[in-house]
């Protein structure tokens, strides 16, 4: 093949298969030019079901030129095998790695299936869900008491502000708070009175004027609050603003939600693990 | 070392860090006895960046007798051979299977950084930022018309509804609600009405009483809804609903965020892939 065919890939994890699936990703983004059609299977922790996976692949396999790619993160080498008798291109993504560090702790490996999404800290637990309750009433200017958060954003309406800061808390536990610029806020000389007392958190959202207008377009359809010219003219107030108080900011129109969360808290200094 | 020691750990990546502290996590967590110090280096993507991470990394193995460890996602040769100079072990996790997927594939890698996190699709934000917004609009039964749902969870206040839907909008694009049982429908001898037109996509959500009554205890501390008899009383009553209608539902109390999310979408046969 030539590179720029079409390849079928599953993901196969003996857990929820969230790291096939992300470490897949970031291998497949390597190559551009082919189209990986992508399937996950996941809890494959008995021969059972890693003979039902293989026989999925195999199935797939019959039916097409190219052997299909397995990126597989079952550590237990009883089912990694079977899951190698389908024939497939199977990668094992983490079992090298085990290997590698059992020499280096001198201990061998616990033996547990993946238990990186499976376990739960209540302490943790909580830290989360308090982050996300916190997010959620900290969205939009609802609570505006932003003694506790570890950063708020500031930006204009549907500048991304929301996803961010629930991604943020959700998987970081951070206390994402968020600020919606008024058309007050903007026609004003000095920051908003409320964000006057958490300057060093405070970070910028902005887009290009066009995706704005056409977000705000596809939740509200012919209103004025869509108009390009609005959506320019609110984003060069903010931007005023952003320049005059030295607050760092982000465009997110080719950023991803991952990324601008992750470059906020590179920024910040922010130093929460994922959950 | 005895492997019941402690070993710092560095995830370090070209962008996110997600893939590498994801992957990290996984193998990680392999070592039970070991406790791991981690730290998140993110956008290692320039020679000066890879140098500092370098001279960090040195700066903490020059304080430490066990060399640290770091999970590295660069692809970059260059810059993986400036990370290498720190002396810790380097476990390269993305690499060595691009390598072996060149081979396969019969094309070279496309050179860019890891650009899994980094990518953004528009319809493909839209549908995310749409399900996100879905979510926030269907939590706890504020707006009741499910046609459109993917998944409605039921279950009793604060059994971890919210934080699931959120999870699967956010990261799968799933259109996610939630219903929260009332008094009246845990008396009710029949599936409460705003549910009997999508059984199919129903999904109960239990915990443990003791579980219930302290995050409820946390929430609205010295109330009656935070007693232990009360929370005993509204779960055996919701599972009695979960059983009598057939409904499939998981305890939440020892599982992940992540893992709840995981089968939920595994059982309905939800097929969305990852953002």
């Amino acid at each position: 093949m030539n590179g720029n065919g079409r390849r079928t890939v599953f993901f196969i994890s003996d857990s929820t298969g969230i790291t096939a699936e992300t470490i897949g990703n970031s291998i497949l983004a390597q190559f551009e030019g082919v189209t990986f059609d992508a399937h996950r299977i996941a809890f494959v922790d008995a021969p059972d079901r890693a003979r039902a996976a293989a026989l999925r692949i195999k199935t797939i396999y019959a039916q097409n030129d190219e052997r299909p790619i397995v990126i597989n993160t079952i550590v237990d080498p009883q089912l990694c095998e079977i899951i190698a008798e389908s024939g497939a291109l199977v990668i094992d993504v983490l079992a090298p790695f085990v290997g590698t560090l059992e020499l280096e702790l001198g201990t061998r490996r616990s033996g547990a299936i993946n238990r990186a999404h499976g376990m739960v800290d209540f302490n943790q637990y909580e830290a989360r869900i308090n982050a996300t309750n916190y997010a959620l009433a900290h969205d939009d200017g609802i609570d505006i008491d932003y003694t506790q958060a570890d950063v708020v954003l500031v930006g204009v309406s549907r500048v991304g502000k929301t996803p961010t800061c629930l991604y943020m808390a959700l998987h970081y536990g951070v206390r994402a708070a968020n600020y919606p610029l008024t058309d007050e806020d903007l026609e004003h000389d000095e920051l908003p009175k409320r964000l006057q007392g958490c300057r060093a958190r405070l970070y910028g959202l902005t887009i290009d004027p066009l995706r704005l207008a056409q977000v705000r377009e596809a939740r509200r359809p012919g209103s004025a609050y869509a108009k390009l010219e609005r959506c320019q003219r609110e984003l060069v107030l903010a931007d005023k603003i952003f320049r005059r108080e030295h607050l760092p900011s982000l465009n997110t129109t080719h950023t991803s939600i991952e990324e601008i969360g992750s470059k906020i808290m590179a920024y910040l200094g922010i130093e929460k693990h994922m959950f």
